[in-house]
């Protein structure tokens, strides 16, 4: 099997066979298919794609790389995958809100990268809780308390590292086959038997139109369904940041208001909507409305945050500050964002607000950075209000002064303007469920 | 400049600056853009292709990476360039043929590889000549006799030597801009001022159809037009094998036949194209009728065979084996090639014809690769020509009578032989000259 071959025939838009794909993902493991090769076939597979056999094949031979734990007879155990979003604390709310309504959760989550945060890192806001856990560790928590939130310490796909790495620096991340096989891959071997997921759609995501989300819903959806689990994906707007808060402890802070029902609109209704389907998938409810009503009823008798001094507590972190915000890190500076004229929120660039705050030292440019737990941004105004010149529109939270009215002045441009009025623009565009 | 972003642009169809075209080359051949960089680029370029600026600017590159010669001041030296074919020994009857007319010419040929020969090892024939000549040897030469053949040995290129082995392994060679800059960057950097291409059309061929030659032709004469060069190209047919004779000795001496007018029709047809696009490119002849009638001359009296022995000779190689055959390398075993059937020969596939011959040994597989020069096949049918059962269509030459033996059987299946009768099929199919 001549790898020159198999570039050739990917190029030219003929299929390889599973044996094929295996070939070239298990020779680039070993390192005898070197580098330039397969960063030939990735920009080939961008520009014709894989279908659902390649894909599907391209898949298991990354699972076949590393780890996998076998999940199969904890069937209420289920999962949620987001592909990314500015200010997405979601899986802070999901976890404890889903696992006190009877669901069990095994999150493997990861650290941030860019302006997207990673909810390890938000997680480490709570004084001493321990992310660094072991898949025995992580086992025995969600035996004992439902839930957990650990680092991804096993390498569970050590093709899908590799290949990722290498498509970082020849601009072939942005492929639909590529991105599906990639978060499935991982997915997957986590081992869960349900699964939700969460595909970003606008401008501060990979698909920025519902087109191009939806084919990768439906990829990621059939690759599950391929390999015997169940999955649904819903279609959720990233054109400006989900909720008000981006930043690490900022977010903390957010989910926990969230865990009290006191959350921002748009985050209560994403995580409803994604709860609802876990509960569903978990077995846990009957359909997508009595599942509603049960998160509905954690949310209030305050057992989903309970549910979160549970597994803050269990992981070693300090429980308190679930009711105490100023055990979390803050920031020494706070500026207020003012609107710089009247009129209606058309559009909050989520990339901007995201890269303001990486700036701020909320976000890490390179692997391994450090992080400042409690900077970040505040932004109330939301796309479709109304708002008057000079009015607070939110909040800057800096280690410097000079850095938070800085800050300051650039977010409220990172705000969209005009006289005319604007709508509220959807925030759950589609929905896939496993066919 | 980030080489991501120039990959990205390139992928998504945009127009790279002549600097970033640059500044990727030589980063390139620096070792600071790594291999799987460039082979993602490559790959972006197959699809999107390159505009008439950026294969300009990719050609300048490459030249700049090397040694070049400047013969701006010697207007009759003329090139000639043929994109390679199976049989094709037009450049050992050219040269000495346009030497005998006025022109002059400074050959600078390369070794086979793969199913197609190189001129050198075709001269190599000749007992004790020389072909390894350094620049001041060959401008020498060209001085004393108006030609010389000599192997390339400064590295004219070597941002084109080093892409084109990345293209070789990564499936990117089939690419127009990349084999016009690729052709055009060594024939620009040979610095004659006039340049012949040969643009093979067919089977045998790179381009496989005559849309495809032709752009590749335009893509051709149009980088030297913007170089300050004259060119023309012709678009020749390469279906079937050019001439009789495959294999070094084997060609030679058909060579020879050619220089006394004897040779076959299809090779005397394009040596005579080619040759009076040379001569006027050379200054020597007003135009392409009056040179047609100059080169007849010299086949007729005998100047063009006098050119070649001259030329051996003065590359140190015996001049007798022009007159008497059996000084050049001869193999053991001569099996006759019988046609299977009675019929008209529609096709010969040089595919097939050339690799027999490489597996005879007249070909290597490698770089570096021992040849045996005496080896090959002789195919005396041509398309559109009747043969009956039987009749000998052709010889093998072989070192072992197994192999000749062999060899003979399969050429045989070579030929594509029907009832009805097939048309001869037109060897020149068009003319791209400088605008």
């Amino acid at each position: 099997m001549r790898v020159y071959e198999l570039i050739r025939r990917k190029r030219d838009g003929e299929e390889l066979t599973p044996e094929e794909v295996r070939h070239l993902v298990e020779g680039f493991v070993k390192g005898e298919v070197p580098d330039y090769q397969m960063a030939a076939f990735l920009m080939a597979v961008y520009f014709r794609g894989l279908n659902e056999r390649e894909v599907l094949a391209l898949t298991e031979a990354m699972i076949e790389s590393g780890e996998r734990l076998d999940l199969t007879h904890m069937p209420d155990i289920v999962d949620k995958h987001s592909t990314g979003g500015v200010g997405d604390k979601t899986t802070l709310v999901l976890v404890p809100l889903v696992a006190a309504c009877g669901a069990r959760v095994l999150k493997m989550s990861g650290r941030g990268l860019g302006f997207t945060g990673g909810t390890i890192d938000k997680l480490e806001s709570f004084p001493g809780i321990r992310t660094e856990l072991s898949l025995d560790e992580m086992l025995a928590l969600v035996q004992a308390h439902a839930a957990c939130i650990g680092e991804q310490t096993v390498e569970l796909t050590s093709a899908d590292k590799r290949i990722y790495a290498l498509r970082d620096v020849t601009s072939t991340v942005d492929s639909i086959p590529l991105v599906a096989a990639s978060v499935m891959s991982k997915k997957l071997a986590a081992g869960a038997q349900g699964l939700v997921l969460d595909v970003k759609c606008g401008r501060g995501a990979f698909a920025k139109d519902l087109p191009t989300a939806e084919a990768l819903a439906r990829a990621m959806v059939d690759l599950a369904r391929r390999s015997g689990r169940r999955a649904v994906a819903l279609i959720t707007a990233m054109d400006q940041p989900l909720g008000f808060a981006v930043g690490n402890a900022l977010e903390v802070k957010e989910a926990i208001a969230a865990l009290r029902g006191e959350g921002p609109a748009d985050l209560m209704e994403l995580v409803l909507a994604l709860g609802s389907e876990m509960l569903v998938l978990a077995g846990k409810a009957p359909d997508i409305e009595q599942a509603g009503w049960q998160l509905a009823q954690a949310l209030d008798s305050g057992a989903a945050l309970d549910k979160l001094r549970e597994i803050v507590e269990a992981q070693g972190g300090d429980p308190r500050a679930c009711d105490d915000p100023s055990l979390l890190p803050a920031a020494g500076y706070v500026e207020e964002i003012r609107a710089p004229r009247a009129g209606f929120v058309h559009a909050i660039d989520a990339y901007a607000v995201g890269s303001l705050s990486m700036g701020l030292g909320a976000g890490r440019a390179v692997q391994g950075g450090s992080l400042d737990l409690g900077v970040g941004l505040e932004l109330f105004a939301k796309v479709g209000q109304r708002v008057e010149t000079g009015e607070v529109v939110g909040r800057v939270h800096a280690a410097q002064k000079d850095a938070a009215r800085q800050a300051a002045r650039a977010a409220a441009e990172a705000l969209t303007i005009r006289e005319t009025p604007a709508a509220k623009p959807p925030l759950i565009l589609g929905r896939v469920p496993t066919v």
